[in-house]
């Protein structure tokens, strides 16, 4: 799979390719619209070339939301800094979906829609909530990382590393489900309250953010 | 519509035997498998007595919406005190589905669940967003009025009363989104750290949650 082009660009192989024809078809349709047939519709491939690949459409979909996972992973690793404070500006941009992705990239909310439609798949299909567990708890593990090293530099004062990371990873997506369900786009306001949570709970005293 | 026996017990009328059928439908076919026939199987009333009532399939479940948002109301008026310390923990017990319901009443996770998969419909369906953008505000409003009267008694010690209930709905949101679509039932402890958020940033300072 490249590292250049989530999403968008040339698409490197076969299932990167099936990936992005996902991904357009989710935005398009969205999740009760779904299909293979409007999948490959999105794409240069066959329908019967998908169920080479794949064993149907959650099996596409569950795949995608692997990919998105390391979508995420990616761009918080172009985004990252390599100290604890900018690393934790970088997940939480990322997270809030302000990753800038090149030009042709799908938008900030097309990616927090997809991924918040598809989360909530979890509440009932049981292979998704599966997927979407395991997820959460790459996302938190990232961010207990994150904090404890912060923590080890006395730049961050956290009790509970791992607490704080669930609790902020909640937020985030407590944000997000905000901004991508409501039309009064409250995200600004809310992330900076999340900013000052950091401020007051995480960091040091002497630590900007 | 009855005050004493929401989405369980004798419906009061027509309306709340159809908004009860509805939650049922949700609950054992999910949003892409629900159907006015669908509907119509959890209650005494045929096909026909639904389409004399509503538009369709969406106009019930957006009339759905609203039921739910009095559920959450009722819930808590019924849990609130008249002090702003014992509302606020009212309202975040009521927001997390903790609401404790008479026998027979659909379990918090069931009422959640339900809640979160119509409002992931309004990532993509306008008439959703529109309605969930209306609960939104009145979800903030009434943490802002408890707020703003915590601040005037002194017991709470905040700048930005609207700020931080939007803050407060987010999190919860995201706490109770985490909940509905993970194995391990990460709620007791992200709520603990909220209790924590409210005991240092809401409240005054000799003032117990």
């Amino acid at each position: 799979m490249s590292d250049e082009v989530p999403l968008d660009g040339e698409p490197a192989d076969t299932h990167e390719a099936i990936m992005m024809a996902t991904f357009s078809a989710l935005r398009k349709h969205g999740y009760p619209g779904i299909s293979i047939q409007r999948i490959a519709d999105e794409s240069e491939l066959t329908k019967s070339t998908f169920y080479h690949h794949f064993d149907g459409k959650d099996d596409i979909l569950l795949s995608f939301v692997r990919y998105m996972r390391e979508y995420f992973e990616r761009g918080y690793r172009i985004e990252s800094t390599g100290d604890p404070v900018g690393d934790l500006r970088a997940f939480v941009t990322v997270s809030l979906g302000e990753y800038p992705g090149p030009d042709g990239t799908p938008n900030p909310e097309a990616r927090l829609s997809t991924y918040l439609e598809l989360r909530a798949q979890a509440i009932q299909n049981p292979a998704f909530r599966s997927e979407f567990t395991e997820l959460s708890a790459a996302l938190v593990r990232n961010l207990t990382d994150i904090i404890e090293t912060g923590v080890g530099q006395g730049v961050f004062t956290v009790n509970d590393p791992a607490a704080t990371a669930e609790y902020l990873v909640a937020t985030i997506e407590g944000i997000n489900l905000q901004q991508t369900t409501r039309t009064d786009g409250p995200r600004t306001m809310l992330q900076e309250s999340l900013e000052r949570y950091i401020r007051t709970e995480v960091l040091a005293e002497d630590v900007s953010f």
